[in-house]
């Protein structure tokens, strides 16, 4: 008998699970269950179709239906997942037409990703507010945005989506204002670089106000007024709230899954729920993290595309671990790349390291040759036992920081001391790096300003 | 008592050694003899001023005189050093004014570098032919193409020299031959990319002839006419001889210094000679493989770097050992950056194991966000074992293409299987990459292919 493999969720956890599963066992019976009509869309897109960079939002996909179905995957599209039997091994649905209908499985994975957090203002639902996390919010900001053709925009919020907002707008040519409730934009990063990206965004044109907590939204004729703490007020025809997201496990819990970490699905590293033959993966579980060594909540697309291979592979018969995650992020604002992995000092000091940072700025390559551009880099190390940490680092986007990160993110993969990161031999010619990388470079600050400040 | 350290060459491999000993022991006495007048010059870098990209030849130097003097190291300008006495601790040197002296040490770090390769076809030593190793040479070659402003150039040799020098001379408006004695341009990456290489650089018009081998060059007139086999016969104003180099390693043999590969000095990895107090480092030594398990010759600036670091440790009392080269190179040619890490398939194979390469093409980041560029990518890994041994890469400069090859360099240096690759945490945003990294993909390709071929 083959395997007949359900996946409620049909973004990048789900998509990949359904495909693992038909890759390495062709005979298993995959359905997916999507609550939209757009499976496998890039959500990290979304920006990017806003800014008017991605003219047509069809190629936001990863793969088109045909694709999927290409693969010997069903596809269930528009369909709302009304609870899981999990001692019938059958879940309920509600099919695109409004009729109910239950499916068998042998193996359930859910994916069912995460939700834009509502934050406790008022105002939320007011005509011209957004979030913007699925493919229907991008069409009601793009539909507002051609309508109406707004002049002006609040971003509430200085994370990923709000700089990338940010950005997107104003290259529209909306006025910005972002808002956000911490002391720096960007709080991923140490406020040093979150200041640098405030710089960018100003520089741009955009107002950035930190240490402010949004409040209320009014709507006042075709404006919408907005109020926050510090005696912050503001008027925009657009308001977009992009203040997190958090993990959809409200049916999983309901089915006995057992939830932790801001009430993410609580899973195995075989991406094993509390249940038997039930899977989860992606935005709606818990996390294993490499260097804390305890499960975390970190939604990002590369994980949820990690975790979702898995799951697929173990769900018809594999024994596969997550490695774990280290946070590993990169965005673009503007000209800037601003990227990270691991911890940083903060972090670890809060799990128990005994961090030290170190901040060097130097050329992406040998500045004789044209065309260099500076590259920051923050690394952090154990002081006691000489192991990395984490790096951040921040650069032109054509500095190639996103793969430098990715050097320190493979080496804390393998758990090195920051002198080893001087051992790899990494490439060079003088128009793309130097003798030693710029990776290299922050190793060597790093060992030497420790070995002065233990002497 | 504090240490003397003498150092013979003041390249990279040589300033590193004295930099590094005065870091570790502020006390120890370093003086470094160098040959020239242009201690730590780029010499990576001659092929970007000849270019005209690099307008000041000054700004080649890594560091200038007064820093690395500012450094607390002497330094002996225009140098020729006579004679090795190990018995005695001692070198006699001849000063730049004709002054025969001697130079006592307690370590001796030999760091003399390469020499261009001389092969044998007549008339290498006419006006108008030229080598490129030493700023001297990229000033006489500077000199020709002010002074009689050629219109035309033969480059002998298709590799790194070669591919950087015929970009540099076309962008200076000389009509530019290449001619190869191989099947194909670059042979440090297979022949599929080799082609693509070629075909970049006749898209700017360059002219390749491969399997040529060179055999006379006379002149006629302000030309020089050049034959050699297959009916091969051009003239040129200005013929660039450039067909590798080989290690400098005369003096130390004469001093009774053991060598080995391509007559390179037989090193430990502590960078000992089988001298003792008598260490040497970068392009005049044997370097050691990570993946081969055994010394070779692949003169490179990164690893010049590093053994020279070492050595410099270990003058002043360290035990640190040189980890090993993968032989990571890149290069750029026009638009395009080719690098390479670890065995390439025939390498593997003859070093004995179990190789199979796969080839993917694909996009260095989400195709919907603009300025995609294709990526190609040759994997490859043992089919025994499942492990990595090499990747070559080939793109448009802003594929980030160099720090990609880092992260399969970073993989290799830690033993890791092809497959493991998915496991890596690495950064995503559309405009730099896409949720699996080219590089993963290339894993995802190699393991599918590898699977269809087993069953």
């Amino acid at each position: 008998m083959s395997t007949r493999l359900v996946i409620i969720g049909g973004s990048d956890a789900g998509i990949s699970a359904g495909l693992r599963a038909k890759e390495l066992d062709p005979e298993c019976v995959v359905t997916i269950v999507v609550a939209d009509r757009f499976p496998n869309y890039s959500i990290c897109g979304l920006p990017f179709y806003l800014s008017g960079e991605v003219q047509d939002w069809h190629t936001l996909a990863h793969r088109t239906i045909e694709e999927i179905t290409g693969a010997g995957i069903a596809l269930v599209l528009g369909a709302v997942v009304q609870d899981v039997d999990a001692a019938g091994h059958r879940i309920s649905i509600i099919d695109a037409d409004g009729q109910g209908r239950s499916l068998h499985y042998d193996r359930l994975v859910i994916a069912m990703g995460a939700t834009a957090v509502h934050p406790p203002l008022v105002g939320l639902d007011l005509p011209g507010v957004y979030r913007l996390r699925f493919m229907a919010d991008a069409f009601a900001v793009h539909q507002h945005l051609e309508a109406h053709t707004p002049r002006s925009a609040l971003i509430i919020g200085g994370g990923y989506i709000g700089m990338e907002m940010a950005d997107a707008l104003t290259r529209r040519g909306l006025a910005v204002t972002v808002a956000e409730h911490g002391a720096s934009v960007l709080k991923t990063i140490d406020a040093s670089f979150g200041s640098l990206v405030n710089a960018e965004l100003v520089g741009h044109g955009v107002r950035v106000e930190t240490g402010v907590r949004i409040e209320r939204i009014d709507r006042e004729g075709t404006q919408l007024c907005v109020v926050g703490s510090n005696a912050f007020q503001t008027t925009a025809d657009l308001v977009l709230v992009a203040v997190g997201v958090e993990p959809r496990s409200d049916l999983a819990q309901a089915a006995g899954i057992e939830v932790g970490e801001r009430g993410a699905i609580r899973v195995t590293r075989r991406m094993e729920t509390n249940l038997p033959a039930i899977y989860a993966a992606g935005d709606c579980v818990e996390t294993w993290h490499h260097l804390l060594g305890r499960p975390t909540y970190l939604p990002l697309g590369t994980t949820a595309h990690k975790q979702g291979r898995i799951a697929g592979e173990n769900a018809v018969g594999g024994t596969r671990e997550f490695a774990g995650t280290l946070g590993t992020q990169v965005v673009k604002v503007f000209d800037l790349v601003v990227a990270r992995t691991g911890l940083r000092d903060d972090e670890a000091a809060q799990a128990g390291f005994d961090p030290f940072t170190v901040e060097v700025t130097t050329w992406d390559h040998k500045v004789y040759y044209p065309g260099a551009h500076e590259v920051r880099i923050r690394v952090t190390g154990d002081r006691e036992t000489g192991h990395l940490l984490g790096a951040q680092m921040i650069g032109h986007v054509h500095a190639e920081v996103a793969k430098r990160i990715d050097v320190v993110a493979t080496a804390l993969f393998h758990n090195m001391r920051v002198e080893e990161l001087n051992d790899l031999d990494l490439s060079y010619t003088p128009p793309v790096s130097s003798p030693w990388d710029p990776v290299q470079m922050s190793a060597q600050a790093w060992t030497r300003a420790q070995r002065q400040k233990n002497s």
